[in-house]
């Protein structure tokens, strides 16, 4: 498969088309099923079926042209393109009431992303817990990441804050961040970060109201 | 200034651009700036140059090659482009934890987005407030809608009640949705939705971790 140069947007919609699938799996009906079409993606996605086509041409040649995709194998095969055939260990830095809502959000363990801990500054919060997740000083953080092996830190703290704790989990091994707080971090090149600005979601709807 | 057909993902750079704008006018020396290179740009958001000059060029000729951008100017039409020069009445339904987070977030009101209220079903919370923001029972939540005026709602409630409360949004003559539940919403063609899935972010990270 290629892999080379596929553009972040793709990613995410190759995200979305997977997730159809297992919901169709999921189904008694979908079980007998052998074939998709781009049209029922599309009818079930909302993305027009030629982005679909197109998207799903970067990784070869999946269907036949008129006949669909094989359901079960396109499943399989976006599952480990996107790297959801494995277990990620994850930790979140700031319980705060969005570390709240992320330690509580369903979605993620379910896709292989466990949450091994939480940390904060914060010494009434520190040793408490949040749901069944500890809340440990923001200190051990490094310590943390080496002797858990953990994969992905997410960034919850006050922007102010956020670039000395990433430099924090980047000194412990952490290989991708996922970044909450509304501030550019400079890491090095090959830490993998991405950005997740709400208040962005939101001029693109202001964008389109304002037409 | 033509604004047919341009991505999505356009409309979320200029976003950023916008955003890095602001950051340097701000500032002592950006105040006395006058112009503005693609490169300063690209150093600032990490956004590679050719790409920012492409997404610029959607709206007619900002800059002039090889001179830069007008730095005030940019910023004042970008301003005006996102919708960012009006103030947007904004609603939550569900007062969890995430509702509480963006209650809290504020990048929200310092670009035009004023919260006015929050709904939720749960007995126990509504009649009372988060933050400075009143709680009331969903049950109201078209008739608010009608009453203030809002153009927005974010949908932070579980995903079996989503669908029903966006509906109820619509009926009360809202015209944009922020849709954090993990389920897709059918909604009139005319209503701009836009769903942010938290776990989505997530996939991005490990597919590009598994290379």
């Amino acid at each position: 498969l290629k892999k080379k140069s596929i553009p972040s947007i793709t990613i995410n919609r190759l995200s979305i088309y997977h997730r159809c699938l297992e919901k169709i799996l999921e189904t008694e009906k979908g079980k007998e099923l052998k074939i998709i079409s781009s049209f029922k993606i599309a009818e079930m996605t909302g993305i027009n079926s030629a982005q679909i086509r197109k998207d799903l041409a970067y990784f070869g040649e999946f269907g036949k042209r008129g006949l669909g995709y094989p359901l079960i194998d396109l499943s399989r095969e976006l599952k480990k393109i996107l790297g959801l055939d494995k277990k990620w260990s994850v930790i979140i830095a700031g319980a705060g009431n969005l570390g709240k809502a992320l330690v509580k959000y369903k979605g993620f363990q379910k896709r292989g992303f466990i949450i091994k801990g939480i940390f904060d500054n914060n010494p009434s919060k520190i040793g408490k817990k949040l749901g069944h997740i500890f809340i440990y000083d923001i200190k051990e953080v490094e310590k943390f990441i080496q002797a858990e092996n953990i994969n992905i830190g997410i960034l919850v703290v006050p922007a102010d804050s956020a670039q000395e704790v990433a430099d924090k989990m980047v000194a412990g091994g952490i290989k991708a961040i996922l970044n909450f707080a509304p501030v550019h971090i400079v890491l090095p090149l090959e830490i993998i970060i991405h950005n997740v600005d709400l208040a962005i979601e939101f001029e693109g709807l202001t964008y389109y109201l304002s037409q």
